[in-house]
């Protein structure tokens, strides 16, 4: 058959696989050091803990391990997840929460139940490439407002909202931000909800890192703080427990989770079963925030080594953000370099990262910003990739 | 905040929860035999096997299979895969394949891929609730063609092509059919693919069932007779190891393909690396082919039980196919029986199966058709089950 191509969804023709995927191919090569993921640091996955429970689980349990599932997840674990939730004051009896196959497939759930063509969203910039993907692949307009040291602007928001009536979307990574690093202030995140009741839009509160924090004071959550059903949490089990076992949750209004329910049956019936069951053992013989706590620690420290490693080798015109948690943190260059042309340079060096074209939403134009993650990478890949880092750094951009 | 509905996208407005996930709820109440799901014999999963498998794993690549994988899949279990299939003589080097969360999945991304609203999608009648849930999700025109003893009806279908010129896709589960059983000619196989050439559609060749043979001959499928990369092939691991682990793989043409990939990363990222690396570890250490020797003796025996419990309880004007694999067989009242009418004198009698309207298009209607499961059940439940459900057909339509 001739032209294929010609037979594509006006869904899907115009997508571009995600550039920080195709980049990690390029990472195969070894010797790489690595910045460019947002992977755990694989040191600290509770292998033997894991290996115990799975045996256990297949041996005992085994009949319900591999069967067929219920859509809205494995029943002990998504209690888990709700007592958890509640007991940190995120949501309330008015919520409904499901387990679904890690993060990303809430957040496109929810935007396949919310998005007709053509309606608006907006998009902190820069974002996360798989939450842009899936308002790209609902046909949206996305809209982009600019992310300050305390979160997203929200007079560039008012103003944007102001302008677009079809505005029903607000997606925001409100703490640790990725790729920032940024974490938006109470205040912010108040006059966000008020905008939402203004001016009728639902906000997806994107929240995979919430749990990394190594400094600072925690900041509520927008969800904690929604009397009105508009915002839909999305949370994970990728960064505090294991991303290939492929479990996050989504907390909603119930009408709403009631479509992505039916949404998820057509998109893959139900979680892995032996996954959930895996993470509900864990969870109840281990003590899951003892876990968290070495997370914390751990990426505090890298993070910390980073930042110095940064301001020792780093030409002085190359700025980077401070985060208080989280994976990532993010650099600036002098407005007339761009960050895409640094990273084949890096990689000849045997350095990666992601360029900050992949992170924003026109992702043709040229940006002097790239994002560093510190949590996968040894402290000692650290030391030497920043140093490595700095050095081609200088010769683009001079000291 | 008021009517969340209004908000609801144009793809998930209509849609209605699977009635068969639905029935599944009603099931958990104890004592129901149930003939209504379409999970493998439970007491078939090869639970020690696996379970020490997964210990292994986690222990000894606990780094890999707990971390981020790729879209594709698992490299080994791909490759497996794509060997097996060419081996099989399905597919061939022009084809390209990747390792999804579930058959399901695979059709999903394949269906998101080609489908603009009003697109025209061709199914057998009766078909698979998943697969017509994935074309309503995009919007597209639904034709149904019945299904007679050797496979659709080509001359309904050729009807079907000369009226509408917009059909994109045709779904058929040619092997083995649910719900019908019903395994698809030769002849007709070679019939629909030359129309595909004439009326420039796709075929989606759904085939989770194929290697269920207990009886008659291997018809080859039309994957292995598609010159021009027209068909879509969707095989699962569902059936012949175990659902709860979801793992299905697609093989089509690389350019669709490119683009169902980008799909999956806006859906699930990739999917779980713990159970692909467990079903890579089953097939390279033990032998699947015994093990699916096994599966189809089972079966065979069921369905032949089944058959016979049927024939002597049932009144004699409800008549049932004769399936050569897979899992279920398709029976018909006369026709001014409903069947939901008689699944719930049958829930009340503690029997479930699934009744014909969820199988079709317009699944509002009356049918007097209902598909009967006999893998997950045991040979006793099967007596009792067959036997209590032919006193209420009997209460029904008479002897």
């Amino acid at each position: 058959m001739q032209n294929i191509q010609e037979k594509f969804s006006d869904k899907v023709k115009h997508l571009e696989a995600s550039a920080i995927r195709e980049i990690f191919k390029l990472l195969a090569k070894p010797g790489i050091i690595s910045f460019a993921g947002g992977a755990p640091d694989p040191k600290l996955f509770p292998k033997k803990e894991l290996a115990e429970i799975a045996a256990d689980v297949l041996n005992n349990q085994g009949e319900v391990a591999l069967q067929y599932g219920v859509t809205e997840g494995y029943a002990p674990l998504r209690q888990w997840v709700i007592d958890r939730l509640t007991n940190q004051g995120i949501i309330s009896e008015k919520d409904a929460t499901i387990i679904v196959s890690g993060g990303q497939q809430g957040i496109d759930l929810a935007a396949k139940s919310l998005l007709n063509p053509g309606d608006g969203v907006i998009c902190e910039e820069p974002s996360f490439i798989g939450g842009l993907n899936s308002f790209r692949c609902n046909n949206a307009e996305i809209y982009g407002v600019p992310v300050e040291a305390d979160g997203l602007d929200t007079d560039k928001l008012e103003e944007l909202l102001k302008a677009h009536s079809n505005v029903k979307i607000l997606y925001t990574i409100a703490t640790f931000q990725n790729p920032s690093g940024i974490t938006m202030s109470l205040e912010k995140r108040k006059k966000i909800l008020e905008l939402a009741e203004t001016y009728d839009f639902m906000i997806f509160e994107d929240n995979p890192y919430g749990e990394l924090r190594f400094a600072g004071e925690d900041v509520p959550t927008m969800k904690s703080m929604d009397k009105n059903g508009r915002v839909v949490y999305f949370g994970s089990f990728s960064k505090i427990l294991s991303p290939g076992l492929r479990l996050g949750f989504v907390s909603c209004d119930p009408a709403l989770m009631e479509r992505m329910i039916i949404c998820k049956q057509v998109e893959d019936v139900h979680t892995n079963v032996l996954s959930q069951m895996i993470a509900y053992e864990f969870v109840t013989r281990y003590d899951i925030d003892a876990h968290i706590g070495k997370l914390r620690q751990v990426y505090g420290e890298k993070c910390q080594l980073m930042m110095e490693m940064m301001d020792k080798h780093f030409p002085s015109c190359v700025t980077h953000t401070r985060p208080e948690g989280g994976l990532f943190l993010f650099c600036t260059m002098p407005e007339q370099y761009d960050s895409k042309a640094v990273m084949q340079k890096a990689l000849e060096k045997g350095v990666a990262f992601v360029p900050g074209a992949t992170t924003m939403i026109d992702d043709k134009a040229s940006y002097s910003t790239f994002r560093m993650n510190y949590s996968t990478a040894s402290k000692e890949d650290i030391i030497r990739g920043v140093q490595t880092l700095g050095e081609v750094l200088k010769e683009v951009v001079g000291e």
